[in-house]
Order: C-alpha cells, then structure tokens, then sequence
C-alpha cells in the first residue's frame, strides 16, 4: 500500500506492507489526513521517530479484529491518538493519553495515518455523523487540542481572556473558544489570519497594538505562538494570580525565566492532546466552521508540494487525499 | 535610632530618622527580627532596594495614628508586609499583597523592620497572644509564605506530596505540612536538616536515593531548593497531571526548559507571600514548633557577626534582638 514514511528522510513508499490488526484494533482506510506541524517536526528529528506519519485523519473502518464490535466495518471514523495499556494509574483515571505505555499514532512506536490503510485500538475509534464533512473531520484531533484548555481550567463566564498566536493552532482555539461563548481577545502578528477570528465576531489586536492598559490585564492567556518572545508577552499580559497556558513544546524547550510567574502567582498549565467527544458535539451541532483554515488540498502522491505548502509562510492547514 | 541600612552596602545608622506615622499607620518598637534570604539577596542588588532592610519581625505598638485604634498602643504585634492602595481590582479581591501600588516592608518603597521603630497601616498588622513567644511569632512571615501554597492549591487527603530542598524555606513548609496534615516526603541533600522533619513524624529522603520508581510518582511537589537542578529533579518527580510548586524567584530567573509540563500537562504554580492569620491560628495551638530552625540570635549591634552567620553553609534561621 502507498505510506509517506520517515526513516532519516521523507519518502513515499508504493509498497508498505499493510498493517495486522490485532484483536482489539480496527483496520481503517484512510480518506482525509491533516499535515500538523509535529509532521514537519518529525523530520527534523523530534522524538526520534521513524514510520510511518500522520496523526490527523478521517476514514471508513475496513476490517474489525475478533473482539471488536462488527457493525463497525463501513462507520466514517475519527480517532483519539494515544494508544494506551488500560491497566496503568492514568489508565484507571481515564487519562489514557498520559499512560506511561502508551504509542502514539504517527509520533511514537505506531504508525501514523499517512498511508492508505493503518489501525487503530477500538476504544480510539469515534463514529461520525454524516452531517460532518470530511474536511472538518479531520480537524477533531487539534480542535480537541484546543478544547482541552477547557478541560484543564475553568474559564469563567466574565473571565478576560487573550490568545496569542494566529497560526493554525491559535486558530483553532479561537474557533473553540468561540463556540463555547468564551469573551476572548485573539491577538497576532497577522491581520489576515486575525481576520478569520474578527468575521467569528471576536475581538482582535496587533501586537504591535497593545499598550500599557493591556499589561497584567487578562484572567487567562494562552500561549500559540510557540516563540520565547511570545512566551514573554503572555507573561507580560495576565494578571496576578492568573492562569498562563502553554501550548507549544517547542518554546518551553528553549528555556524560559519565570520570575514574574512567582512574583505575580501566576500559574502555568502545560497543555497537550484533548478528548475527541466535545469536540465531535459542536461539529454535529454546526457550531465551527474550519474553512477559513484550510489553506490547500492535495493527493497523497502530491505529497512533496503538499509539505512545500505547508513550510511556506501564511500556510495554515494543509490537507491530503487518499 | 538605630537602623541597618543598605546604600550599596551594609551598615548599622546610629542616628537614623524616626519614622513619621501617617494617620492610618501603627508605629512598633521592634522586637526581634528575622535575617531572610531575600535580605542577603537585596545586599547583592535584588530589586535595586536601598533603605532599612528587613521584612519578618515581632514588636509592640508604640504609637498610633489618628485613624487607628488608641488600644492597640502595647500590644505585641505582627504585620503582613505588602502595604496595598485598598482601591484596585486586587485589593477589591482582597488580594492585597498583589496590589500594583503596594510597597513591601523593607523590599520595595518602604523602610523596613531592622530598625528600633518603623511603620505599618493598621490593617496590615496583628495582634498576638501571649502563648506566642518573641522566637515563634518572628517566624510568622515566613510561615505565612509556606501556608500560602494551600491557599493557593488543593492538596487532597490522598495526595502524594514532596518537598524538595531542605533549607528554611522547604523547613518551614515542612512544618506547615505536617501540622496540617499532609501525607508527604521532605527529599533534600543535607540528613542533618532532614531529621528535623523526621523528628516531626515525616518521611525523608536523600537525593540520591531517589530511583525510578520516585520518577512521576508525586501529585504534588514543591521545588524549594533554589537552584535549576532543583527545579529539573522536581519536574522530574510529579506526575503526569500533578502540580509543581515554584516558591523561588532566583531559579525561575535562570531559563527552565518546560518541554515535559507541555507534554505531561503539568501545572506550574508560582507561589509568593501567605497570610498571616491561618498561621496564628495554628501558633496558637501549638501546633509548630520552630526551634529546630534557629540556628543564632544576635544582638542588633552584633549584625556583622549575624549576616556573616546568615551566609555560612549549614545556617537556617538567624534572629536579631533589639
């Protein structure tokens, strides 16, 4: 079967062997895959990955294993990314996506769902309504992203409320943020990108806007920007004893100085993957709208300008057919 | 009258002015005052402070301003030491020590305690019982400060909780833990300071003994040692969703790669100055005992040999008597 692979290089393999599926894994084929940046990352060496990639799909279950439900066979699905051992302490709190055993699809020990077919854990396996387009499918894995700030922190009705970054994943946020009535302002580098977030009839601003009235203002602020200096700005904006969330693993490896975060009592919320169902409630209710994010569509064997695509300034998501 | 001065450097004025009190202040003739690491830290320039340094005192009113309570004159005192504007969203959240207009006594804007007499506003200072000796109620700030880690954060009846770092401060958390019941290990480096909470009925731990099982282990660790790999070996022992205390200023202004509180969702909680009541309330029943922590009293004119004995390796609290 065709698969992208990396194995030191990026690479369109025409004869990937199809996966096995285990007993309690389905067998899904692949419709819709989203290029995230942790894709682009990969090749540049994070977690050492080699494999197959891709972590943002939707497809149709082909085949179930023997103790899986199969009425299963022919569902459009979605699917939650960590593939836990259901036997751990974050197992039995229902936090599978912090299992200590656990892969992750197209990150860690799995192949991903950059291939015609791949599998899955049954318990990762969501259907979907067929009122969810493909397109917006495979948005769920960073809309549950987003979502999971608010699984995390309690955001309260008159909270004041930034993100900062209008890259796809600021993005996403907003449009969560949106249909959940957060009061938020989405603040960026890029008035086209903001715009998105502006015709969703949210606040916006400039960087270069803010001013001292905007210091030590915000309940909440969440970092997208994934740079230090974004990273310093969120800092600078919440107020004493509120909440920073850091979404982005890249600018917390850089190294941070964290004496306001004392000074002030501010507390820090790292925040990685989210719970798929919320987010597949909004979706099914026509509550977001992601195309404003979709920033080109690609077949899988135009795999090589579909990344060019996606490392080109102003991309947000890049999306490819099977 | 007297008063410890730092213009650059250090020196005991034999002719400093008296304080004026202003019409909602309390005069206090000092007591007895406690050397703080951020003391030595104003001596090496933190804050650009210059003036009577000292923060952490017991003393007895003297004086009071037109808007105070005459009764209050003789009465054995302590005093919070943010002195807030009571007229601002965080005073209005009764917040106070996180007033943007606030001095604090001896750090920022206002003559602190190492002095014969000094100034607080009425509302920042209280009374205190008898059964509360000089040594004890000297304690109070820093008592206070470690209180402030339950105020700020839940600590569940089951939680596994550590205290890394085993000078005054993890000291004095460790005091406030145990006599509020929490179920947890002081880990340090020094055996000598551990079997002080030790002798408190706690569990202990060399640094070096920690082993993988220690890894990811607690819901709850407070980083008191100060120092980056303190802060790196605290990281290392919470748990995927666990909270990480930060109570110091000087490692968090080193630059701390945060890559695994992104991944494993942790929360960072910066944590700064406590109230004083759940404190008194605790004192007052007897429930800490601080002489283990005392490692000199001093006379007033003997501050050299005081601040020398401050530095030395080993040292935990150093009181100075006026």
């Amino acid at each position: 079967m065709k698969a992208l692979v990396f194995d030191g290089k990026l690479k369109l393999d025409l004869n990937y062997p199809m996966p096995k599926i285990k007993d309690n894994e389905v067998l899904i084929k692949t419709s819709m895959v989203g290029i995230c940046n942790t894709d682009y990352e990969i090749t540049k060496g994070y977690m050492g990955y080699k494999g197959v990639l891709g972590h943002e799909f939707v497809g149709v279950v082909s085949e179930v294993g023997a103790n899986c439900d199969k009425n299963l066979i022919g569902k459009r699905v979605v699917g939650e990314i960590n593939c836990a051992c259901n036997d751990c302490e974050m197992c039995h709190k229902n936090l599978q996506r912090h299992c200590p055993n656990r892969s992750t699809l197209g990150i860690w020990q799995k192949d991903g769902c950059f291939s015609e077919y791949f599998t899955l854990p049954k318990e990762n396996v969501l259907t979907i309504s067929d009122n969810i387009d493909d397109i917006t499918a495979t948005f769920c894995e960073p809309l549950a992203a987003a979502y999971e700030i608010l699984e995390q922190i309690h955001i309260k009705p008159d909270d004041k409320v930034a993100i900062l970054g209008d890259g796809k994943l600021g993005l996403c946020i907003s449009l969560i943020f949106k249909a959940m009535n957060v009061d938020y302002t989405h603040i960026g580098k890029h008035l086209d990108k903001l715009e998105i977030s502006k015709n969703l009839g949210a606040k916006i601003k400039l960087v270069s806007e803010l001013d001292e009235k905007d210091m030590k203002s915000f309940d909440v602020v969440v970092e997208a920007t994934g740079s230090t200096g974004g990273f310093e700005t969120s800092a600078s904006l919440v107020k004493p004893r509120g909440i920073l969330v850091l979404k982005s693993t890249i600018v917390a490896r850089e190294g941070l100085n964290l004496a306001s975060i004392v000074v002030d009592e501010i507390t820090i919320q790292g925040s990685r993957c989210g719970q798929f169902k919320p987010v597949l409630r909004l979706l099914e209710d026509k509550r977001i709208d992601v195309s404003p994010l979709v920033s080109g569509i690609y077949d899988v064997d135009d795999f090589k300008e579909a990344f060019d695509k996606n490392s080109q300034k102003g991309t947000l998501k890049v999306l490819v057919k099977f």
